[in-house]
C-alpha cells in the first residue's frame, strides 16, 4: 500500500451547468434510486453565467480513502450515500474496461481526490446539486475514459441528485420517468441542442435574504404521500404538457413554451400547497414577479416572457433575445441600474437600456414596490451547452488541491 | 296609483349571520341559478359579533319601484339581477298565498322598501353578501308570512349569493350541490344546530390594508375553466371530505374537524393557484398564520386550532372554548393587547390573559414578526344561531328610513 511521490496523478476536469426545469420534477417513486413519479424537462443555462468546475483525480500517492473538497471545504464523503453510489457505479464501469484490456492502468483501484468549485454564491438560492453531481459524474467518467454517452451517464448522475441527470447535456433536456423498477430506463436525453433555439434567455430574480419567507416544511415525499391532487398532475397533467412543450421547442414557439412553463410552475406549487402540512415556496415577492410577467405580456400584446419557480421564492423569467429590452429592460428600470447583477456575459444588450421596455404606469404599482423592496440581485443568463472538458485543473500535477476561489 | 299617507306600512325585520365555510364553495355548474360544482359546509358565526340587520317593508304609499338601501346608501336594484331574482321568487310565493286566501292583504302588489345595515366594516374583509342576501330573503319571507322552511328558502337565497343559502340556518350547515338542472335540489340544510357543539370558537385575523397583496385576477369560473386539478377536487376530494367532516361534527371530534378544514382550505387555494392566469388570495401574512397554527398544535401536542382562508388574506382560526388561552391567548400575546378587537361578546375568557398560551419561543420567530406587522385587528366570535326576527325596524311606522349607523 506504500506509495511514492513519483507515482502518477491522473486528472480530468470538467465544467457543468445549472438547469432550470420548465416541467417540474417533484416526487419520487423510488427514493433510493431517485426514480421520479413524472417526466420533466429543463433548459440548460449558460456556463458563461453559472457553472461548477470539478477535477477528478486519482493516484496511488493518495491516502486510501476517496475524498471530496467542495468550495474549499473537505466533505464527509462516507456519510453521503448518493455520492458513494455515483462513485461506485463509475468505478465499476472502469473496472469492466480494465478487465477487458489488461494494458489499461488500474485506475479503479486508486483512491479518488475530487475537488469542486461553484462560481456562484450559495446565497443566490440556486440549486447547486444538479450542476455539482453532473460535474462529478462527468469528471470521473473522463478520468476513467468511459465510453458511455451522456444519456447513459445520466442514469448514474440521477442517483446523486435527480435533476443532475439533466445537467449532463446542453440545450433542452427531457428526463424520462421510465417504467422499469431498476430505473435503467429513467434517463435524460437532449430534446434539442442549444443551437436549435439559441435565442432563449433567462433572468433570475434573487429574493433578498430579509424577504425570505416563513420557513416551510420541505420534502417532495410529503406531497406524494398527502396531496389529494398530486396523482392527477403526475399521471395526467404532466404527460400532456411534456408532449406539448417538446412540440413547442421543436417549433421554437415561444408563446406555447411560455404558457406551458408558467402553468406547470403553478400546478407544481399548487400540489405543494395541497400537501399536509402545506408547503409554501413562493412568497409575496414571487407573486409580484408573477404579476409583472402577466402585466408585461398584456401590455406588449403577446407572450414575451414566462416565469417559473423552483423550491424557493426566486423567480426565473424566460424570454427571447429579441425581447430583452421589453423584459429584462423593464426589470432593470424597476430595480434600478445599481441593483446587483447587471453585468457579465449577457449584459451587452442591456447596457444602454435606461427606460423600461413597457411603461411602468401599465404595471401594477404594488408589484413594482414589492419587487424593488424584495429583489436583491439579478442573474442574466440564457440557454447553453452541456459539460465541457477543460484544462484548468483544481488538482496539481503532484496532487495538491488548488483553488480559484 | 295615487296613495295617501294613511295607508298601512307593513314591516318585518330580521338579523342574519355571516358563515365561514370549512369545505369551500368554489365553482358554479350554472352561473345563472348559482348551482355549485361541489357541496360545501360552513359554521354559522354568532350574531353577537357580526350580523346584518334588514327590514323589509311594503306600502301602497311608496313610489311604484322596489328600493333597497344598504348601509345608508340607495342601491340600484334594477341593475342587480340577483336581487331582482330573489324578490321575484318571494313575491310569487306571496301571490300564491293570496290567490288561495282572498282575505289576505295583497302585499305582492305593493312596492318594497328594503333597508339593510351591517354591524361590521367593509374593511374587515368579510364577505357580507352571504349575510346580506340571507337577511333580505328572510325579512321579505317574514313580511309575506311565507310558510316555507329555511331549507326551502335557501333555494331562493342561493340565487342571490351562493353562500347566502348557508346563512339561513345556525350551527353547522351543509349546502348540497344537488343533481337537477333546475337547481331545485341544490339546498342548504342544518347538519347540527349550534347547541350540538356550542363550544366552537373562531378568531378572525384581519390583514392590514397596507399589507394587502398584489391584486389577483379573481373569479371562480376561471378556476372551473382552466385548472387542471379542479375537477379532481370537485368530483372526488370534496365528496369524501363532506362525509368525513359531517361525521366529525356529529362526534364533536375537533381533531378531525380541524384537519379536514385546513386541508380543504389548502386544496381550494391550490386550485386557485393552478388557474390560468393564477389566482392568489393568501399572502405572506396568511402563511404566517398557517405556520402559527401548525406551531401551536405541535407545541400543545394535540390539534387545538385550525385555519381556513376564503377569497382573501384574512385567516379564520377555529378552536374550542376550553382552548381559548392556548389559541386566542397566544394570538393576543403576539399582537399585543392594544391591537383592535379584544372586546365584545366573546372576550370574557381572554380579558385577563396576559401571557401566551404557548411559549412564543416555540413559535417560528419570523411568523410572529410577520403577524405583528401585518394583522391590524381581530374579531372574536363563535358558532351561533340563524336569522332572528327582531322589532328594531329600519323603517318607521310611516315608511321613513331609519338608521342605527
Amino acid at each position: 500500500m506504500a506509495s511514492t511521490s513519483n507515482q502518477a496523478v491522473y486528472r480530468a476536469t470538467t465544467t457543468a451547468p445549472v438547469n432550470i426545469a420548465v416541467i417540474k420534477y417533484w416526487g419520487k417513486r423510488d427514493t433510493v434510486l431517485n426514480l421520479p413519479t413524472n417526466s420533466s424537462l429543463s433548459v440548460t443555462l449558460s456556463q458563461r453565467s453559472l457553472r461548477t468546475l470539478t477535477t477528478a483525480s486519482c493516484s496511488a500517492n493518495y491516502p486510501s480513502a476517496d475524498t471530496l473538497n467542495l468550495n474549499g471545504k473537505p466533505q464527509d464523503i462516507q456519510s453521503s450515500k448518493r455520492t458513494l453510489a455515483c462513485i461506485a457505479s463509475l468505478r465499476a464501469h472502469r473496472k469492466a474496461l480494465e478487465d477487458g484490456d489488461s494494458s489499461l492502468p488500474k485506475l479503479s483501484t486508486l483512491p479518488l481526490r475530487i475537488v469542486s468549485e461553484n462560481n456562484f454564491p450559495t446565497a443566490a438560492g440556486l440549486a447547486s446539486s444538479a450542476a455539482g453531481f453532473a460535474a462529478l459524474v462527468r469528471a470521473i467518467a473522463d478520468l476513467y475514459q468511459l465510453p458511455q454517452t451522456p444519456t447513459e451517464l445520466s442514469r448514474i448522475a440521477r442517483q446523486g441528485s435527480g435533476s443532475a441527470c439533466r445537467s449532463l447535456m446542453g440545450g433542452y433536456v427531457a428526463w424520462r420517468t421510465g417504467e422499469l423498477a431498476d430505473g435503467s430506463d429513467s434517463l435524460a436525453e437532449e430534446v434539442a441542442p442549444a443551437s436549435h433555439w439559441p435565442e432563449m434567455r433567462a433572468i433570475v430574480l434573487v429574493v433578498s435574504a430579509e424577504k425570505k419567507d416563513v420557513p416551510s416544511t420541505e420534502g417532495m415525499q410529503t406531497t406524494v404521500a398527502t396531496s389529494a391532487l398530486f396523482a392527477e398532475r403526475a399521471q395526467h397533467v404532466v404527460p400532456a404538457r411534456m408532449a406539448a412543450i417538446e412540440k413547442a421547442i421543436q417549433n421554437r414557439n415561444f408563446h406555447d413554451f411560455a404558457e406551458i412553463t408558467m402553468r406547470d410552475s403553478n400546478t407544481f406549487h399548487a400540489t405543494c400547497l395541497d400537501s399536509w402540512p402545506p408547503i409554501f415556496y413562493m412568497n409575496d415577492v414571487s407573486r409580484a414577479a408573477v404579476r409583472l410577467v402577466h402585466d408585461i405580456n398584456r401590455v406588449v400584446g403577446r407572450t414575451v416572457c414566462a416565469y417559473t419557480f423552483d423550491a424557493g421564492p426566486n423567480s426565473v423569467i424566460y424570454y427571447e433575445d429579441k425581447d430583452s429590452e421589453l423584459v429584462a429592460g423593464t426589470v432593470k428600470a424597476i430595480l434600478g441600474p445599481n441593483s446587483e447583477g447587471w453585468d457579465g456575459a449577457f449584459y451587452e444588450r442591456l447596457a444602454n437600456v435606461t427606460a423600461p421596455g413597457v411603461s411602468l404606469e401599465q404595471v401594477d404599482s404594488r408589484a413594482i414596490e414589492v419587487l424593488k423592496d424584495g429583489v436583491s440581485r439579478v442573474i442574466l443568463t440564457g440557454v447553453g451547452e452541456g459539460p465541457v472538458k477543460v484544462e484548468n485543473h483544481l488538482v496539481s500535477e503532484t496532487g495538491e488541491i488548488l483553488s480559484t476561489l
